[in-house]
Parts: structure tokens; C-alpha cells; sequence
């Protein structure tokens, strides 16, 4: 290869609405160009397409050919804007939402896509937020404590009704015909690999976070048929020797070359996640330092060379980030989403209006009118969980408050207060770690909410400790693209390719040592607001959830 | 007097930004006429008038000259209105907002009426929300529970910064020359009577609900050296023989008659206070029949035949509503203003439209949206804290709190958690005073949020109980109308008047079992709130307000 033609890597994101490609350096991760394809059907949460059959709430599906699209679409259109030939790519990898699962049979062929099983709604792929399972998921963590398995531990205490076994018994309780003719039960982020090498091929980390993989096995039969008879044998659906995340899946095939424009050959990486492979892009992959992907959640990926059990983590996993550390994850339900809240509720007509006249969002003009005041100034403080907490209390039945309201607190205070509580629910995960023996070290932001400088600094100030931010606006591609190096061979492993590859901007914002004592105070009180509606001190949330459920039933 | 010429009486209601005047019969209470003055200085809270003296934060003074114009200007008008003779006319009686309190020399001329203290903000009337002497009034509890003052539980524990003693005080330690020169230290309830006859006279309802006078006399010297050595003497500013309700104070001055176009010679009623007064217009008098005023704040009256402790309560005052009970006052600091805050504070954009496009105010939008959810089914609890808490706990630095929001939480959920909340509120009013052994019988509204229908009926299904309404909208001008015929001698006494002349519906609204039995179950919610943050579980809402009170300053 010619210094007129130098090597790229193609990294492809399967988000929630859309996929995007991108083409990057293998040298030095300089992004080229991409692509986005927005997927054709979205989110199914309403109607089932073709068959009109309605779906119930807390469903969400997708649609297999819409990730093919991204492939077919937005591959060849990211090389075309980047300016590189075929011939330049050494690698293709993919990252996906997680965790997004579907029925296929041995060849792969999703469920859905055979005619005696188009109008059957389990037949489809469940995207991560379908909500539907749980029950299911209270059933398996039930069955879990009664029996006392070892790998609970490593999930926080929990098995969310995100997750694949969850999802699994849904599909075998209400269309045991669909289990029964699923084959393969199978992440998308190993699907669309499939769909690349064709060959079927398993990756660690959506195995360890979202299958239950631990110790080099799954949850055994005795304990699956506790929870359904049928279910004893589900794990015969999934076993599959599983590949470390870098290396190469594959190589593509012909019908893949087709489809993307790219050389039959070229070699596959193994799948992997969305957030875990921003840590790669981020360069935050060594022992210790946390990357949190801020958007309308936050999702926070650390590696650590020690394990520990974290109460309410969403998971641990040897190898699950990069191999030969334990990867852990943990999360926030709500953040952007609950910004995106006030925006919609506590912004008055004046404000909508003042924000046209000067040009900006509302979000950016309650966040100019919140920034300048004192900490404290507002006299509010908030509990985040608007969307339920994640971790480190793992109870989505949870609701959101707010304290200190008088006839003098405006929408910029409530909003205010509201960025405030969702730094001190990072506060309270990054405390979670470190009580628990898994030190933190540097703090490396990504996501959507970046372009918030004021909430960034606030994060800063509260959590006392500088923010270094990922310095570039396509996290996942790039993280898939650093992911493809590594498969094709041209860096020894994950961590050298993301030196190289990966971008920080260190110390960005750093904490205001006066702000940062102010608010140790109103952590104090959102502690103790924590801990009292969110530890049994009053059950009122869940009280009022129930209520609002049977009054909506 | 023919029939063609039946006897009247003029009631003048004194509120906070205006007067207004009543023509009306006294043989069936008709209202025959009215008008209305509005103060040309309003609430002086900014600058002193003609001095360019910047107020300090919470000082809310008056201008005697607006009160007078209210003589001159809107009786004839209300006359005119009512195409009445001043002949008819047999007594005239007023009632004023409370405790606004003013120092004035011997013969009732204001010390801010004397070029010498024109420009000292101590010579003017405090108007009763003057909130500036918040010291004094924690100085005069504090000696009164050490010294174990008789009179403390008869004012629920706590007296107010709004009262006669602690603006008193409040003068006395930052202008001690003005109270130096204050000869009389009077209610304007009594100074307008005054500018009527002619010479002084004192009613019992402001002496007791506001001038600490009990069993017959005022706290005794020795009490008031220890808040200050000049303060020992200061009952002597306040002494003179106290009348009863529905007395005749005197009779109209040739001066007062010019003023206001009525005979020279016309009754005079003894003052009294506008909410108090309200009872006779509402048929309100018997023990046990409490009159909730509900406006921007509610506040409740009610007779009893019993003397009880009650908890929070404002006070109760021997003969303090009618002659021969005992009459109790409690009040919720915040009702219609916290709604006002949520309309201005989460009201959106598109809710702002709809209103306009709809031709209704944006409560009325909120209500409507609001009404048709089934109880609960917003999922919220709030606390009605906005302005503090008067009764029950009697502490202004407490806060509003809402838990229970999720991503789905609307304005209107919002709103009408609100009006629920004061609801319980005024529940938690009524138990206290069943708990003290002072039976509530009927339950009758008065006041501005009578024409919102929501309100009431939820009012009627959380208090399990039905709601008379006060059948008029000019309740206190009503109320003092009567007083006159009382006054006049056209009726033996207040209750036969009322009996005669005031308005009540009886159970307009009534609980509906079903609501009433689900409000049950948010109003134990409401209940544990309120005693975990308003009685030392968490103080933080007094906290939080001392940080912003530290960032203010």
C-alpha cells in the first residue's frame, strides 16, 4: 500500500433509530467520512408492519432487513465520501444497541422474516427497551436468591427484563410455537456479523453482560427449569464458543461484498456493543478509568483488574471490554430525558418565545438563565429517577422528586436542579465503586450531552474530579473502526490500536474548588433523599405507581 | 320608612389593594349596589412615596390618604349605584384586612401624616404582610416559652411576625424616636372607624387575634421589658376599653358625613376583620360550622362553644367572631398562589396556545385537562408548602415538594396534584381540630377559587364531607354590612341578623365514595410527607433555604 492509499478500517454503529458507517485512518483514527441510514420501520412499538396486529405497551421490535440496509446504504455511501477505494479497507466491524435480541433458525434466518410466522409478534427481534418481560426478569431474580446462584452477584443483584433469558421466557410463555422453532437465539450485535461472514459467530460481551455468561458458563438447567419446564433446555439456543472481543470473526462473504461494496475477504472483527466499544474510541480502557456515555441515559463502562461485587452495577464481566481485565457497567435511566422533560413541562410560554427571538433551544436558554446562579441559589434539590434508578438501586419503580419549592422558583431552577441531580446520581455510582474496593481514577465523557458546556462543568464541580471528553462526535463508529484494526492484524491488540486510534481531550473542565464544597452539601441532602425514598425509609413511589397502574388498568 | 324606602346599611370591605362599598337592604340582605376604589399607592414595597427611600426585602407598607379616599369616593358611588337616599341609610360598618397596624398621635393622626416623619418608614401602616419582623416575632415566642406566657397555646405556640407585637417591637429596635412619638398603636380595623366618629374606638376580634389580649388583659410588663427596657410600657399605646362585635362604635362625624355623603349621625359599627366578618355574610356562626375563605391563601373561621388547644392554630379569642364563643382562626399560607405558580411555572408553549385559541385562562385549561383523570392516576403526591405552612406546623420556612414525577408527568398531572394537595391540607386543619376536642361540623367556602368546580368537588371527595358556599361574591363587604344593621339595632344580635341577611347553599358539593375512599389513600401519603418533613424527620427544606438565603445575601 502507497502513502497515496493508506489503510482504513470501516467501523458501522447500529443505533436505535439508524446506522451509521465510518470510514477511519488505521494510523492515526483521522475520520474520512460517513453515513447514516435511518432505519425504515424505527422502533415498532405500535403496530406490527404488514400484519396490523397491535402491539401491547413496554413492546419494541425492529426490523432484520433495516439493519441489512445499513449495510447495503451506508457502507458504500461512507466510502464514497471519504474518497477510498475497496481495496484501502483491511477491516469491517460493527457495534449494536444491546441488549437487542432475536429468534433465528440454525442458518440464521430470523423468525420473522418466514411467512407462518410474520404476523407473530415474538417472532421478531426485541430491541433493548423492549419493557414487556418483567415479570419474567422479577421470576428469574426471584428464582435466583431463592436458589442462591453465584453469578447474581455480578449483576448487581439483579437480571434485568432487558436481558436476554428475561426476554427468552417471555417468548416461551405467551408463544411457546415461536420458542419451539428458534434455533439460535441470538444477539443482534452477533447476527448482523453473521449476516457479514456468514457464518454464525458469539462475542463475549454481550454474552457476559446480557446472557448470564460467567465462568465460562451459563446458567444451568436445573436452575432454568425452576422457572418453566420447557426452559431447561433454552441454553442449547445459545451455546457457541465464544470469541474475545478484537479479534477477527471472519472474513466477508461474497454476498456481504455485494451488499457493501467492500472486498469479498476483508476481515470481520467480532461484534460487540455500542458503549463498550466507546471505550476504546475514548481511550479509556485502562484499570480504573471510567467512561460515561451521556445521551438521553448514561451508560458507564470502566475496566478494573480487580473484581468486585458493586451493588446495583448492571454487570461485571472477565474479558467484557477488552481482554484480561473485568469490564463493569453501570447506569443512569434517566438524563437527557429527563432535561428533555422540563423542556416540555416547566417551560412557559415566555420562555419558548424568548428562546425563537434569540435564536437558541429552550434547552439552551433555561441552561444560560440556570448558569450563572450560586450554588444553592435555587434552594432545590431533585432525585433523578424520573425514569427509575439503574444503578445503584436497580428499581425501576421509582419516580422522580423535588424539594424546596416556593413561589419564587422558576422553570431555569428546576432545571437546574434537575442537571445537579443527575451528577449526583454519577456521584453516587462512582462512590458505589469505590466503597466496594474497584478504584476510580480519570472521568471520560461522551455522548450527546457534551455540547452542554454548562452541565459539563457542573458534573465537574460535583463530582470533584476533571472531566476529560472523547473528541469525536462519532464515539461508537470510530470505537468499531479501532475494533477492525485490531481484527485485521495491524495493531497487536485493543488497547495499543486505541493509543493510536482513540481521542481524549484531557482535563477539559476541571472542578472550581468553592462550587465543588457547595455542592458536597446538596450531595448530603440528595444522599439522604436517596436513601430514604429509594431504601425503604418510605415506599411512597411505589405506592404511587401502583396506584397509577391499577388506575390505568 | 315606607316600603318604597326600606332601610339599608353600607358595608365598606378594606382589602390590600382596594375598598369597595355595599348598599345593602336590611331586611333581606339584597345587595343593592357597590363600587369599588382602588388605593393609588397599592402596596408600598419598593420606594417610600415622595422620599425616593428604598424599602428593605419584605417590608409592605399603606397610605392612610387611600383609605380614606375609599370613604369618599366609592360609598356615595355605591349609593349612587344602589339609587338609594343616605335617609335610608341606618348604619355603616367596616372590616379590614389584619394585622395592619399603624402609629399614630393622640387624636388619630398618622405619624406619617407629620412632615417630621414623612420620610421614616417606621411612621407608616404596616400592612399585614409586612414580613420584616420575623425576629421579633421568634424573639417574643422564645420569651414567652421561657417564661411559660399563658397565652402562648391560645395562638397555637407561635406568634406571627404579622402581628401588633412584633412590628411594634420591629419599630421600637430600628426606630426607636418614631416609637418614641407613637401615642396610639392602632389597627386600621380601628383607625377607619375612628375617621368615622371621631374619637377612638377598639374592637375585640383585632386585640385578640392580633394583640395578644387575653382573659381581659394584655401580656404584662415584666414580659415586655425582657425583649427590650423600652418595651415595658408599651401596652399603654394600645390601651382603651375593647367593644363587642356588632356594637355601635359612634356615630358619624359632620367631618365623616361630608366625606362620604351619608347623615351626620349614621351608626357606626365597631371594626372588625375582613375574613372574621365573612362568617355572617356565610351563615357561618354556630358552633362547630367552620368558613374556609379561599383565595391566594385560605383562611378558616369557626365558633365554637368549646375552649381547645389546638395545634397551629392562629388563635382563638373569647367573643372573637360573634359575643358569647369562642371564635378560632387557622390558615393555609398557600392555594391559590401555588397554582398560580404552576401556571406560571409549567405551563407550556402549546398549553398557552390551546388556552387562547379556546378563549379560556390557562387554569381553566389545566382544570379541564385535569378533571377527567381518575384519582391517582397521575402517580403524584404533593406537599403545599410553597409559601410555608401556616397551620398546622406554623413554620414559613418550610418548602413545596412533588414526588412521584416519571417522563410521562404533565402539567396538568401537576396542577392538579397541587389543588389535592391543599385539599389535604385543609384536612389535616380539620383533624387537628377534631384531635383537640373542637368538633367540625359543616363545612362552608367562601372566597375566589369558588369558580373553579374541580376544586370544590375535590375539596368535598378528599374531606368526606359536603361544601355550602357562601352565596354571594361580595362576602367580607356583606358581612360588615350586616354588622351595621346590628349595629343600628335592626337585628337583636349577629346571629339573628346573619340568619336574616347572609347567603349560604348548602352541599353544593358532595363527596362522591368512591374518590373519597382513593383520596384516603393519597392523603396517608400526604400525611407521612408532611410529618416527615415538616416535624424533624429531614430538615432539609430548612436547609435549603438557609443556603439560598446565604447565596442571596
Amino acid at each position: 500500500m502507497t502513502t497515496d492509499s493508506p489503510a482504513v478500517t470501516v467501523g458501522v454503529d447500529f443505533g436505535t433509530l439508524s446506522g451509521r458507517a465510518l470510514v477511519v485512518a488505521v494510523e492515526d483514527g483521522a475520520e474520512l467520512g460517513s453515513a447514516v441510514h435511518e432505519y425504515t420501520h424505527g422502533v415498532v412499538d405500535g403496530v406490527l408492519p404488514g400484519s396490523g396486529h397491535v402491539l401491547p405497551p413496554d413492546w419494541a421490535l425492529q426490523i432484520p432487513q433495516d439493519w441489512r440496509d445499513v449495510l447495503r446504504f451506508a457502507v458504500p455511501r461512507a466510502l464514497a465520501a471519504a474518497g477510498v477505494r475497496a481495496e484501502q479497507v483491511v477491516g469491517i466491524a460493527t457495534d449494536f444497541t444491546a441488549c437487542t435480541v432475536l429468534p433465528a433458525l440454525a442458518d440464521g434466518t430470523p423468525l420473522s422474516e418466514l411467512p407462518d410466522f410474520a404476523d407473530r409478534p415474538h417472532a421478531y427481534p426485541k430491541l433493548w427497551r423492549h419493557h414487556a418481560a418483567q415479570p419474567e426478569a422479577d421470576a428469574i431474580v426471584r428464582a435466583a436468591e431463592e436458589s442462591g446462584q453465584d453469578w447474581l452477584p455480578r449483576y448487581g443483584g439483579k437480571i434485568s427484563s432487558e436481558w436476554q433469558y428475561a426476554k427468552a421466557l417471555q417468548m416461551l410463555r405467551e408463544d411457546p410455537e415461536v420458542y419451539a422453532a428458534t434455533e439460535r437465539w441470538i444477539e443482534a450485535a452477533d447476527w448482523i456479523v453473521w449476516q457479514l461472514t456468514g457464518s454464525e459467530n458469539r462475542n463475549l460481551c454481550t454474552a457476559g453482560y446480557k446472557g448470564i455468561h460467567q465462568d465460562g458458563r451459563y446458567p444451568d438447567a436445573a436452575f432454568l427449569a425452576s422457572l418453566h419446564p420447557d426452559f431447561a433446555d433454552f441454553t442449547a439456543k445459545l451455546e457457541h464458543p465464544l470469541s474475545q472481543l478484537g479479534a477477527p470473526a471472519g472474513k466477508l462473504s461474497a454476498q456481504a461484498a455485494a451488499l457493501t461494496g467492500l472486498r469479498e475477504g476483508t476481515v470481520v472483527a467480532v461484534g460487540n456493543v455500542d458503549a463498550h466499544v466507546t471505550s476504546a474510541a475514548a481511550r479509556a480502557l485502562e484499570p480504573g478509568h471510567m467512561l460515561a456515555i451521556m445521551g438521553t441515559s448514561t451508560c458507564h463502562i470502566m475496566n478494573s483488574d480487580v473484581l468486585g461485587e458493586v451493588p446495583g452495577m448492571c454487570g461485571v464481566v472477565r474479558d467484557g471490554v477488552v481482554p484480561g481485565l473485568w469490564g463493569y457497567e453501570a447506569g443512569q435511566s434517566g438524563v437527557g430525558d429527563i432535561l428533555a422533560w422540563a423542556v416540555r413541562t416547566a417551560a412557559p410560554h415566555e420562555y419558548a418565545a424568548e428562546a425563537r427571538r434569540e435564536g437558541v433551544s429552550v434547552h439552551e436558554l433555561l441552561t444560560r438563565k440556570a448558569a450563572s446562579q450560586p450554588v444553592g441559589g435555587h434552594g432545590l434539590v431533585a432525585l433523578d429517577w424520573h425514569s427509575g434508578n439503574r444503578s445503584v438501586l436497580v428499581d425501576h419503580h421509582l419516580s422522580g422528586l423535588i424539594v424546596g419549592l416556593t413561589l419564587d422558583t422558576r422553570p431555569e431552577d428546576i432545571y437546574r436542579a434537575l442537571v445537579e441531580a443527575t451528577a449526583f446520581g454519577t456521584r453516587t455510582i462512582i462512590e458505589a465503586f469505590e466503597e466496594s474496593g474497584v478504584p476510580v481514577g480519570e472521568f471520560t465523557a461522551a455522548g450527546g450531552l457534551l455540547k452542554n458546556a454548562f452541565l459539563m462543568q457542573t458534573y465537574s464541580d460535583v463530582l470533584g474530579r476533571p472531566i476529560n471528553l472523547l473528541a469525536s462526535e462519532q464515539g461508537p463508529a470510530l470505537g468499531a473502526a479501532i475494533h477492525a484494526a485490531v481484527a485485521a492484524g495491524e495493531y497487536p491488540d485493543i488497547r495499543s490500536a486505541s493509543e493510536a486510534m482513540g481521542r481524549i481531550e484531557r482535563a477539559v473542565y476541571v472542578p472550581d474548588p468553592e462550587r465543588a464544597a457547595a455542592y458536597d452539601l446538596l450531595y448530603a441532602e440528595y444522599r439522604t433523599l436517596h436513601d430514604h425514598f429509594g431504601r425503604g425509609g418510605n415506599e411512597v413511589m411505589h405506592r404511587l405507581r401502583a396506584l397509577r397502574t391499577a388506575r390505568e388498568a
